[in-house]
């Protein structure tokens, strides 16, 4: 079912901050710019890399789900990884099928690859907070 | 400095029960053979996606570094992330250099892939534990 990493969700309190650490640490200099998702409550910026991408995901707004995970990561953190999908409904569906849950209300949002989304819950997949988008159709950004 | 994402290292208090996850769950069904890296405490296991990996890492002995993060994370978790560098070394002088720490003594161990591998104290880097490892050279696994 899933396809490629599609990329990794990192928390920050900061966007510029990260995107300097990037930068001038790492040497990772293909940024995207930031832009906001209001109905997600979080703005992001992407960083490409040659395989896949680095989402950094700040705070956006005070009911930002990403307030949480700050208090507990003052200095951010792996927040989510992101798998693609073929088509997101029968990925949902499967997954339900064999008792996973998936979060809110289970209707996929459109993410910030323009794409359909949905989050399945962390205790399902071992911990880890997985995103499933659907697959850019080629061509599209 | 940084290239590919190489992998997403998972931790799991079963790599045999995450397989099964990944794979019933997900469909993830190209893992290659669990093995253990005793230097390092571990044992792990690769997932292979069509752009990168998933890396499930369990403890090996009493002493594994990852006791302690199950401790806090009983279901596992996302615990790092693996870039590659071109020179593993060059990468570790030039994040010193910028005021970074490396784990351990700074010498580079051979990681799971069998190249040159050290890890960047998350303090540094967002809250984000980062591997580097060398490149395979062509050819090696």
């Amino acid at each position: 079912m899933i396809g490629s990493l599609n990329h990794v969700g990192v928390a920050t309190p900061s966007i510029e901050a990260s995107l300097a650490m990037y930068r001038d640490l790492l040497g990772a200099t293909r940024a995207r710019a930031p832009f906001d998702l209001p109905a997600q409550g979080v703005r992001v910026c992407f960083i490409d890399l040659p395989n896949s991408q680095i989402e950094l995901i700040e705070p956006l707004g005070e009911d930002s789900p990403i307030h949480g995970f700050l208090a507990k990561n003052p200095k951010g953190g792996q927040h989510h990884v992101c798998f693609e999908v073929e088509d997101i409904l029968a990925a949902r569906d499967a997954l339900r099928a064999k008792g996973a849950t998936i979060l809110g209300t289970g209707e996929p949002r459109i993410g910030a690859h323009g794409t359909p989304i949905l989050f399945v819950h962390p205790q399902d997949m071992g911990g880890v907070l997985v995103e499933l988008m659907e697959t850019p159709k080629e061509g599209a950004q």
